[in-house]
Parts: C-alpha cells; sequence; structure tokens
C-alpha cells in the first residue's frame, strides 16, 4: 500500500475501558477516505514514557503521518503536546497570544454554567494548555485545548505528528483544518483512492463462507477482504485499489449466486434498510417491550428524521402496564405467562391499536440474571411483528448475559422488520 | 511498575470502528485485579507484518505476557495463531484431536440453526482452526476456536503470548483457565497489588481541579492520578500500591473539604447510585420520553433486578401518544408546543399516574438534526421528575449531534433521579 499512517488514543481511562475510544476508528475512516492505509491504532495510558514508545513504535512502521488524541487538558496528567514537541525535537514555549484566546473560553465556559469564576485559579492550567512545540503549526481551539501540527525538527527524518483533542465533538471539529494544514497535506501525498463495498448476509455460518473463498482464491488477488461475524449476521467487507475493480465485480457476482438465500443487503445497515423502507413506504411503526425496556425504540429513533415513521412505544415491565396501556388480556398473562408467544402478539397487536400504527413490535422475554425457571430459562425470548397483512413471530433461547440477551433480541427484531418491509432472507 | 503486560487486538473490523473493541479494556481491567500493569493496548488490522511488528513492538516495551484477541476464525483473514507461533519460533500443526473437537461443535451449531450441514464444506476452516503451534497448550474451545498459549521457543527470550478468540462471551468464558495455565502463571509471577479508587464531580470544571492537584503535588507521591471529564460529570481515578494508602487518604480528604458540594461519589457509578437508591427505598419510577425515544427506560433497565422498581414508561414521538397515553391536555400542546417546560411536568405526572409509580420523568425537546426553529434551537431540551414530594426541572440548550444531545439528556435525567432520591450535588 502506498502513504500510511498511525494513531495513538492517549488516556489511562480509555486504556482502562471507562471511556470507550470513538477516535482511533473515526480517524481510520477519515484517513482511508482520503487513500491513506491505517496500519495500527495504539491505545495508551497517561505516562509519557509509554507515549514516547507508542510515537516511536509508529514511526517504526513507515507512517508519513501520526495522529494523537487525547492528553490536552490542564491537569497534569495532560502531557502529549509536550511529549511530541520533545519527540520530534522541538522544545515548547507558552503562545501569550493562545493563552489569552483559551483563557476567554474558560472564562466563557465558566461563566455560563454559573461556576466560580476567579481566573486567577485556572491560569496555571490555561498556561500549560497553551504551551506549544517551537515551529508547530496551531489548529483551533474548538473547545479549550488547541491541536497542533508538529513536523519532526530540520534536518530530521520521520512523520510529521497531528495533535488532536481527545472529546469527539473537538476533534471532528478540528478534523478540516488539520487535513487542510501545509504539513499534513505534505505528509500524505501519495495517498491513492481505496475502495470499499460490504456485502452482508443473515445465516451463513463464517465457516460456509471460508469455502467459498478459497475456491475463488486465485481470482481474488488485489482484494483485501475481512469478514466478520456479529450477532448473526456475517459481513463482508472488501478494500481495494481501483485497478482491481473487476476482481471485487467477480467476487460479487461469486456470492450473489452462492448466497442469494442469505444476503440482505449490499451496503446499508440493516438500521438504514429498516429506516429507509419505513419512510419510502410511508408507513409507521410503534413498539411494546418488556425484556429490552425501550432498546429497539431508542435504537429506531436513533436514526435523523425518524419522527416521520417511529409515532411511539411502551416499555411494559409490569404486567399492570401490559394490561392498561397495551390492552393485552389479564386471562392471556394468567394462562401462558408474561413470557409467551400469545403475549408477544398481544404486545404487537396492542402496540399498533394504542399508536395506530400499521406496524407492532411486541417483544417479552427473561434477559437474567433472575427470573429464569427450568421451562422458560433465562435467554427465552419471543418476538412479532404485526402488520395488517398478517403477523411473524419467533421464539428464542439466546446465550449470553442480560446486556448480549437484550441487544440480540433488538437485533432479532429489526430483521423482522425488514422482512416485514422489504421481503428478503427471513429473519 | 512491576510486572507488565501488552493487548493485541486484532482485526480489519475493530481498527475500522465496524465492532467497537470490547476486548481491550476488559483485559485491561481484569489484569489490573491481577495487579499487572498494562501500558499499551494495539489495534491491529488482518495482516500478518502488521501483526508481527505489534508483537516485537510490546516485546520491546518489557511486556512478560502479551495477551491477542481475535484472528482465530475459519476464513483466511484469520491468522494470529499462524503469526503467533511463528513469532515465537513454533511451527504449527494440525492437531487431530482438536480437529474432532472443533467438527463436533461446528455441526452442532448448523444443526442448531437449521443450516446446511454438509461436514466436508467447512472441513477446510475447521482444520485451520485446528493448527497449534508446536509445544503451546490449548485452552477450551468455548465457541469454535481454542485459546492457545504460546511461550517463546526453548533457548528464546521475550514474553508468553496468550491467543484468545475474539467473540467477548467466549474471550470471557475462556480467561477463568486462560490464568489458570502453567506459562501465564509463571508470566505473571511477581504481580502486586494495586488499588484503585474513584470519586465522581458534577459541577466542577477540569481546570479548577487541576490547581487543587497542583497545589496537593509534593503529597501525592506514590499515586497514578487521571482525571476524565464526560457529559460534565469529573472523574478522577486514582491507582497506587498499598505502601502509598496513606497518600490516598490525604487526597481524598482533601478533594472531599475542597468540593464537598460537587462530589456525588466516592465510588459508584451514577447508574449504580441510582439503581441503588430506588432498590434501597422501595421506589418504584416510570419514563415518558419524547426527543430521548426509550434511551432512558434502556438505561434504567440495563440494571439486573431492575424490574423490581422500574413499572415501565411511554415513549411518545407523535403528539397523539402525548395525549392518549400520557393524557397530556391538547390544550397545553398547542399552546406551548410539544417542546416546553410545561408539557414536561404533563410527561412526568402522566407517567406516574399511568404507572402508579412513586417517581416519573419527562423529556421532550429537538434532538436534530432537523426541527431546530430560531425559538427552539437543536439541543433545547425540558426536563422534569416529579414526585410525591414535589417536582424538579431543567431546561437545557445542548451542543453536539443528535446522539449527543439524546445521550446528554438522558445523563442530566439520571443526576435529577440521584437528586430527587439522594440529595446531595444539584443536579
Amino acid at each position: 500500500m502506498g502513504t500510511r499512517a498511525g494513531i495513538v488514543v492517549t488516556g489511562t481511562e480509555v486504556l482502562t475501558g471507562r471511556v470507550p475510544d470513538r477516535n482511533g476508528p473515526w480517524l481510520a475512516e477519515q484517513l482511508r477516505l482520503l487513500g491513506v492505509d491505517v496500519g495500527h491504532v495504539v491505545v495508551v495510558g497517561d505516562r509519557p514514557e509509554d507515549l514516547r514508545a507508542a510515537l516511536s513504535f509508529l514511526t517504526s512502521t513507515g507512517a508519513s503521518l501520526v495522529i494523537t488524541s487525547g492528553g490536552l487538558g490542564p491537569t497534569a496528567d495532560d502531557l502529549t503536546a509536550e511529549v511530541v514537541g520533545a519527540y520530534q525535537g522541538r522544545p515548547s514555549a507558552v503562545d501569550a497570544e493562545l493563552e489569552q484566546r483559551i483563557a476567554a473560553v474558560v472564562e466563557r465556559l465558566m461563566a455560563r454554567r454559573g461556576w466560580r469564576t476567579d481566573p486567577s485559579a485556572t491560569a496555571a492550567g490555561v498556561r500549560k494548555q497553551a504551551r506549544v512545540p517551537d515551529g508547530a503549526t496551531v489548529l483551533g481551539p474548538v473547545g479549550t485545548a488547541p491541536g497542533l501540527v508538529v513536523p519532526p525538527a530540520d534536518g530530521r527524518d520521520g512523520p510529521t505528528v497531528l495533535v488532536l483533542p481527545g472529546p469527539p465533538s473537538e476533534l471532528q471539529g478540528m478534523w478540516p483544518d488539520a487535513v487542510a494544514a501545509a504539513p499534513v497535506r505534505a505528509a500524505l501525498t501519495g495517498a491513492t483512492e481505496l475502495r470499499q463495498e460490504t456485502v452482508r448476509l443473515w445465516g451463513t455460518l463464517e465457516a460456509q463462507l471460508a469455502v467459498t473463498l478459497r475456491e475463488l482464491d486465485a481470482e481474488l488477488s488485489g482484494l483485501e477482504i475481512t469478514t466478520c461475524l456479529r450477532e448473526g449476521e456475517l459481513e463482508i467487507v472488501t478494500r481495494f485499489a481501483p485497478a482491481a475493480q473487476g476482481a471485487y465485480d467477480r467476487l460479487a457476482a461469486a456470492l450473489a449466486a452462492e448466497y442469494a438465500g442469505t444476503i440482505f443487503s449490499t451496503g446499508p445497515t440493516l438500521d438504514e434498510l429498516v429506516g429507509r423502507a419505513f419512510a419510502d413506504q410511508g408507513r409507521t411503526v410503534a413498539t411494546a417491550e418488556s425484556c429490552t425496556g425501550g432498546l429497539l425504540a431508542a435504537r429506531l429513533t436513533e436514526r435523523p428524521g425518524s419522527s416521520a415513521w417511529v409515532r411511539g412505544g411502551v416499555v411494559a415491565y409490569a404486567n399492570t402496564a401490559k394490561e392498561q396501556l397495551l390492552d393485552v388480556p389479564a386471562a392471556l398473562l394468567a394462562e401462558h405467562g408474561a413470557v409467551s408467544a400469545e403475549v408477544a402478539v398481544a404486545l404487537a397487536e396492542g402496540a399498533r391499536a394504542r399508536f395506530g400504527t400499521d406496524v407492532g413490535v411486541g417483544i417479552t422475554g427473561i434477559a437474567g440474571p433472575g427470573g429464569g425457571s427450568p421451562e422458560k430459562p433465562v435467554g427465552t425470548v419471543h418476538l412479532c411483528v404485526a402488520t395488517a397483512d398478517g403477523r411473524e413471530a419467533r421464539a428464542l433461547r439466546l446465550p449470553g448475559a442480560r446486556s448480549a440477551v437484550r441487544e440480540r433480541s433488538v437485533t432479532m427484531a429489526m430483521h423482522l422488520l425488514r422482512r416485514a418491509l422489504l421481503g428478503g432472507p427471513p429473519a
């Protein structure tokens, strides 16, 4: 591959998982769009020697650009700018103009929240955030922390280091300025277009796909194929240079022929498919959730514009809520139990009737860890999607812990919706 | 620090963010509990040379144990076992007994899903998964992929490599066997207890805290302090050897004195505090959500045992749903608009009345990207928590994109619940 970049995500809170890393993947995708190959994302805690080691490792992989995120705050554990400056042979000093700009931002922030506003109390932190390696380009700031472009000192080899803040909104807000900066543009010279195509299957085991790919092997040169199985969905992502488009077309045709019964998408995600189908068809939906507790409604409403097709939903944990808000007959609950195929149907129809929608979804189950019995163990889940044309129902016995049971139930409900709206592979 | 480990997370789907990494943080936390220091988590795509470079980098950081996750599947892009074997100087060969075990698992999986079950079709993939480096210890398998413990070949230096599968449930299921394996125990010799304490503040800026920490600096030796600001919550995590307990106690006392008005927890997360308070006080809750679309209900019901105190909720996107399911007066909606302080109160009281709970929460707002106006721009959110004792309400104007507005609204609702149940710092 051509131009290569590496990413360093800093922060003990990320390394230990208290905060999930959203920057590494986002930066990797932006670089891919620019035709830049990313080999490694290194997550590192707030120790200078560990950060230095990561910079040195990425230099050794041949990266012409290294991007860091995080470690630009006012506290002593925020040390990225200083360490990067030293690594590049560019000692840092306070930039007086920048110091004033940051002080003004901090003052505004404090005032807006109605907090203590004595500037002398925050001056040391502001001064720290205004330290800039000699010869670096300052970006922003979007929040309080400026970004930095730090090329190697004159006469030195090695990558240009782009230093970005940790909060994803600040990092993303700074990105256009960052890629426009001359030293970043120079570091990315030679980047070439890299295409990416995705095929999604529902109901094919990875082991089967492996056979197909092995048989096709001779025809796949120039393609970088990765497969990933997640909650029953098998995702095939292929990246290639424009010259290998013919090879990709052959692969796509072979997959289409072999897996006609399980390919549900050659691009959009499940959520995109379902959202677009509701919007295009002008149909509406309402949910009735027990064990998933609002997760399905939250997933549907995550999509911009979903207010056009989601009318609402009921989270009915208590049986009285199922009766009073969704008209599930008390006798049905008594006879079959709240976790039953019959109640899933009643929930779906109750949601449909109460919200006056075209489609209703009912989910009832035992997410655990408590509540299971020999007949209905933890992981037992009943789902139903009801439309004017009829109903489709599923009874599942899912493995895994509470959150896994809840997530998989919601994914199955999304596939039932996909199937009800678009046909295609059975859910 | 004493014993050191490194973690390699493999998979192009993780590197590019199509799948979030759940294994790196989980493993880092498990190692911390064992007193092992983790310096780096390296995320690497499915290329042998990139994986080799990552192993070599972690060896250079002085790790005595390197853990890999992922890349053990049947497809050609799954190459971890082979690359690790070669790195450690241990060539791989098929383990016939393991091959039979994996074949039986695959057959069972296929049968259970009712998929094609011709064993010859999957034989090549199974054989690949049964390849074991010479002298390695085999773990599991929990799913189809076995784990491996691969020490360096006799006479070689370097870390022992523990190879674990990518699916989090399989990796976590294999962990007890992995840490019990003799070569892993040997690699972790010398690990010592590392304590971790957390203080959480709501309403203090990181810049203020920086001043306090700087003033205390001389008294903090032996403490590794990291601070992290997330959705308005400032989290202070301190890690230290048992000998530094005295220094930590002094820090905790200083923080308690300085930030009495903003410390809301010296341990539990916000969600733990709220869940425990409901359970301990025997009170119940119901939600009425518009812009957050079920996210608050989903967050509350994520906690095991929450069915004892969550009765349910309504997601009321459409105004008719607000009227019919939550008794919000049509006149109120017409006069003030759906996004208003008055409607937030009506939603909270409606949820409380309809579900017969002690506490009701109402949220209404404009999450964007559409729907904003000059008077009520995107990010305008009204919240109300209603109890028998009264109401607490907030009007917010949140920055950021749709998902950020939704998440921050839910976090604010959780703080309003905390405050209503436990008192403490204002939300």
